[in-house]
């Protein structure tokens, strides 16, 4: 992973950047682009950080958050060098249609499209924080406590604090480099997963009594699939005085049951609709489940919307689930 | 951390180890234990290990795991050599008043009896897994994926995989070159939090509906500590057919909530009492309150028996954690 000498000559001959990340941000599009914005900031330049949707609760704790804006003039976007990080387009960074000058993009997902003057993409990189942390590194800019911190929070989300497949030996010794620079991995842990408020958790376990299991047997194949079902209706959001931003990672608990295949969730949206998200372990490809029901997604990691009743949208599930992967 | 020179020598002299761990063993003890045995018995050594209660379900993907005996001769005693490892007792070993010959002891635990012909403690080391892991190289034995695998585990789960205060980047340098070495941490990672039995779940959701939060305010100081509690009594057990053993890191749970400064649990043993599981953040020193309740543990972590009604049972605690915390 070594960032091209065009951008690094880009970084040297500019001296003020428009940093820009994708809406609803987790804690690598938010680490990188502070910790990108502090280490440049310290160099000299002027830096400004922009996202539309802003620092959530749970990464206040990331030093160097206030540099963060959320609204821009459309000036800014032909005034400043741009730098798109952690996804490849202007609309992703919920900015469709307008104009843009010079453009550069990191990212370390899959680019689909043509958009930006330099580009550094690494679908094999686990997090763009990584990323990040090479090119600041070749930029040889020091990496301050605060940068650290940014980036190892960065790294942390996107490898679930080193659990998930992405876990390289090379990120664990990025990790123990910030360390050494300053991150404090018990008090990033803390505050990205035990810092739910009161009414998460008894949203959480609301939505764990719904928790129901099936096993799906195929008619000619000897394969069990096991799916494990939850619901939040628009009531438990109500009386739990929740929103769909609380349930970050919910779909992740029904995984923890050792025969569970699939885990999917589903959450009643405002207009009444459903919206489901699923997660697997090992090859069972939710993509193609999602795909089939008009969403999308990752083999491991995917959604789509359903429109009808709780009981008909788990039918659906289930039925295409059986039909595409226990053929 | 550098093992003694009469600990070296003593494995170049010896050509028999029987290893021993504590009763009740988590990944650190499991891991350790076999970790060495493997690089040992690979020097060509004869190398048994014991532990008393054997490899429980979780940690049945270690592999070497079979090597691990449960019953042992009384003679054994004498005639190996003994390296006793995470602990420093043949009371912790489960044989209390047995004739021992020639021990070691490796442990992380400060010690405070003084067992053991050759001692190597070092009570700053987050896991024993990282002792043997240092060992095994002084000694210039090659480190097998096994090996790795089963020193990774031992290390991920007494740091909380990375996510506990002693997670030093040493910690993160060694579970690199584990991963190098051919340990995968989703694999380990997926083991250890994904691999929960139905009927285990099952007692957790039972468990959260039991959660009640208490704000505790001090009478002359303007501290609040706020202290979650959970039960579980011999019902849900029987119903869900679980015991004690499926309640591992269950008090944790009630830590996730930001301002929940202790997490009590409380289950109930099958002579009527309970015990009681503390877990706290910061500084709220629990290891002060278990010992008022006549209990012991760390600062963080500790735990106390209470004969009489659950209702007594919490009122006494929040009694104690009033008396001694918030004076």
């Amino acid at each position: 992973m070594n960032p091209p000498e065009e951008l690094i000559r880009f970084f040297h001959e500019q001296n003020r950047f428009l940093i820009l990340s994708h809406i609803n941000p987790e804690g690598d599009a938010l680490g990188s682009s502070i910790a990108l914005a502090l280490a440049l900031k310290a160099w000299g330049k002027d830096v400004r950080v922009y996202n539309r949707d802003g620092v959530s609760r749970i990464y206040q704790f990331l030093p160097g958050k206030e540099m963060v804006e959320t609204t821009l003039e459309e000036a800014d976007l032909l005034e400043y060098p741009l730098i798109i990080l952690d996804c490849n387009s202007p609309e992703r960074v919920g900015l469709k249609d307008k104009k843009t000058g010079f453009a550069v993009v990191i990212d370390h997902h899959e680019t689909e499209n043509s958009f930006g003057n330099i580009k550094w993409i690494e679908p094999g990189a686990p997090a763009t924080g990584l990323m990040v942390y090479e090119l600041i590194r070749k930029l040889s800019l020091p990496i301050t406590p605060e940068i650290a911190t940014n980036l190892y929070t960065a790294i942390s989300i996107d490898t679930g604090t080193f659990r998930y497949g992405n876990t390289t030996s090379q990120v664990l010794r990025v990790a123990a480099d910030l360390v050494d620079k300053g991150a404090r991995p018990a008090f990033v842990a803390d505050k990205l997963y035990e810092s739910w408020t009161r009414n998460r958790f008894e949203l959480l376990r609301r939505m764990l009594e719904t928790l129901h299991i099936e096993d799906l047997k195929g008619d000619n194949s000897h394969r069990t699939i096991t799916v494990a079902i939850t619901h939040i209706t628009s009531e438990m959001f109500r009386s739990t005085q929740t929103t769909s931003a609380d349930t970050e990672n919910f779909s992740n608990f029904g995984r923890m049951i050792e025969d569970v295949d699939i885990s999917a969730m589903f959450r009643e949206t405002q207009d009444g609709k459903w919206k489901a998200s699923l997660r697997s372990k090992g090859d069972a490809n939710v993509a193609v489940v999602a795909a089939a029901l008009g969403g999308g997604g990752h083999s491991n990691a995917s959604g789509f919307l359903f429109e009808g009743s709780l009981e008909d949208a788990r039918k659906k599930l289930l039925d295409v689930i059986k039909a595409h992967l226990l053929k």
